[in-house]
């Protein structure tokens, strides 16, 4: 039998906030079954730019209330993504070179640990070094610490004025190259996104937008600022960085910006739907997409690219390739029937030693769950994945939650670990 | 014997590093004594904008060397503060608000546990979803859980241009008033600070700057930008909001702001000396320092400072307060005798009460330590205190590292907790 109870919201003589209880129930109908969902805004402070949350609110309908009151919240993973998940995995996206990630994002989490324990992290305010960071290990640490039932977010005050521009290069180097001059110029764009030739090329074949793109390395950039003037600059500077010819590569062959918010809607959702674009290539039903990423110093990311890039062209796989440039982090999407599974397979192992190899991680954004758990002490030592062991004891020493994900805590059978 | 030998500082095949080991060596002249100084930059990777810095490095040396390849590292506490110590406290500063803190700019640390073992807590990545957060955790520890041998510090490249502004206003609340507007029109200002009366005097007297400034609550303004353009821009709008009279609050009394980089340099390092013109009030040999943060949610800091202020007025002691409004944190520096002892902690004392009570926290940027400890059951409640020992315990069950710091292991005689 399941019971739902309407929970009593506190409103303390400090909280100030605006209660939003009653918003999903009265969109979205219904008596009780929207707490069970466990998807409610709970309060937003508006003055103090923070709001409490439920974890399966979708951080897009979260934004679309957000955005009546001028304010965003800006983690942006996959559309469809809930706070829950995004807390689990310490998860980022394509605003995460201007603002962070999810990590930077959480000012307070209720959690339920393992032994029934409900603790708060923190209290509301948007700094403290009160403690021992609890906030901060929670998040990323995939469901096997505690539960999380309530998020206080930090907020940012949404750009009054955005644009996006698209520019297209001869290669992944060059296009790399034009995105670290526009990093070391010290121009506040606020996102910088690569695509491969393929994933523009998944774009045009899924239909997504109404335009035809070039089918070459892409660079996206999105521009944010307080007035059009700003904004209108940015651009400028940009430009001049992807059409001059200096450096060690050429320079754009093409560069086209929107001229105003309505315009840069289609070319942002083109880059937001790109997962969705390689899943429309699926040559028949039994096709599967293994969708993976890695992390790497900025400047080695058109050489994982361009290597991952072969091994994948090599192995007569068909993959698109996107990345946060500026953060040094890509993903791979790859397509595979059961008969290429080891194929594959084979590729993202060896996709995953280059980044380790290149002072990288196994994981940017993705997180270690059961797949890539035995790649950890490749990366970071056995000393330390047994520190995180000692984190996991601490917190769950009957290995309740999600046990033996992120780090083992049961001996393995010999040939159960991959080989390195 | 004290015996010191030179590190060989390996440089594996990807690293690309610039070694600057020597650097001290040649300005500080000595072979040996700087590695047992341990204030080394060991390399410098300028394309992937982080460097590999020893703990006793100072940040403004760091910045000194970063500067010459129009790098910076943002992090920017007490004059003299060390990469370590700003590790062990998870410190701050004025480029918080635009920054973060250093939690957001510590790439990885190579720690040494309790037991002996030695870990390195993350590779280079800028981002990374590998595993438990260990790098949070030991950044804000207070050397409670390891010691910090190594740290690799994510960069930003340094603005092109900086200007300053100086705004005073009638009271504490008309300046946090125009702070917030500020925050909400999407200004990307790079810090706001305030300063109450008292301070501005103390700097007056101090004669640390040239100038005398009014002795008015008032707001210091940083602007960076990637030109001068951008910078006048974000000026001319500041100073649209502060001098217009809307609002609850009146208007700004003055709004100066510097002409150029060398003009801008006076102001800011009024707001960097306030600790140093505080102590320079000392009445007499006798006088002590007491300086001390808490934290609220951003709306509630004119009220916390108001409070807080009236009570030191109230109970005759001198002090003056200055806050990094956008984050709404707060220091209070406040002189004291022997005599004035008991007076000083009773009002710093109600001064976190205060900070509690409106959701805040007992300190922002200073730390636990000994003195706070007993707060920190108020602030997150019994179980969030237990689930930090079981951190300190897990990590160091001898409690052989700052014992008792942070959190209590010892169970404390009755009367050494101090009374809610």
């Amino acid at each position: 039998m399941k019971v739902c109870h309407r929970r009593i919201i506190p409103v303390t003589p400090y909280s100030g906030g605006t209660s939003l209880e009653g918003h999903f129930a009265s969109t979205r109908g219904g008596v009780c079954i929207d707490f069970c969902r466990m998807d409610q805004i709970l309060h937003l402070h508006e003055d103090d730019l923070d709001v409490v949350v439920q974890p399966a609110l979708g951080w897009e309908t979260l934004n679309e209330e957000l955005g009546k009151h001028a304010l965003f919240f800006p983690p942006d993973p996959g559309p469809g993504a809930m706070i829950g998940g995004m807390v689990g995995t310490g998860c980022s996206g394509t605003n995460a070179y201007r603002y962070g990630t999810m990590r930077e994002w959480v000012l307070s989490l209720t959690v339920v640990l393992a032994d029934g324990t409900v603790i708060r992290t923190r209290q509301r305010p948007r700094k403290s070094s009160a403690g021992y960071d609890l906030n901060k290990l929670f998040i990323g640490s995939e469901g096997t610490l505690g539960l999380a039932t309530e998020a206080t977010l930090k907020l940012a005050v949404r750009p009054h004025k955005q644009s996006v521009a698209v520019a297209t290069f001869a290669s992944i180097h060059a296009a790399a190259h034009c995105a670290a001059q526009v990093v070391k110029a010290g121009i506040p764009v606020a996102g910088i996104e690569i695509l491969d030739e393929m994933q523009m090329k998944f774009i045009n074949a899924g239909g997504s937008t109404s335009r035809q793109w070039k089918e070459a390395p892409t660079l996206f950039f999105k521009f944010s600022g307080a007035t059009t003037t700003t904004v209108a600059q940015d651009i400028k500077l940009v430009q001049a960085i992807a059409t001059s010819s200096s450096g060690p590569a050429s320079s754009a062959n093409s560069f086209v910006f929107a001229k105003d918010e309505e315009e840069m809607a289609e070319p942002w959702s083109a880059r937001k739907h790109a997962l969705w674009s390689v899943m429309a290539m699926r040559r028949g039903p039994d096709d599967h997409l293994w969708t993976t990423d890695v992390a790497v110093p900025m400047s080695k990311l058109p050489d994982i690219i361009e290597a991952t890039k072969a091994d994948i062209v090599d192995n007569g796989l068909l993959a698109g390739i996107c990345g946060h440039v500026g953060d040094g982090n890509f993903h791979a999407m790859i397509l595979f029937n059961e008969a290429e599974k080891q194929i594959a397979e084979a590729v993202i192992h060896r996709m995953v030693k280059r980044a380790v190899d290149m002072e990288g991680t196994v994981t940017g954004e993705h997180g270690i769950g059961l797949v890539k758990r035995d790649y950890l002490d490749h990366e970071l030592g056995m000393s330390t994945v047994d520190a995180m062991r000692r984190l996991k004891l601490a917190f769950d020493p009957q290995c309740l939650l999600n046990c033996d994900k992120v780090v083992r805590v049961q001996e393995p059978a010999v040939d159960e670990v991959k080989k390195w």
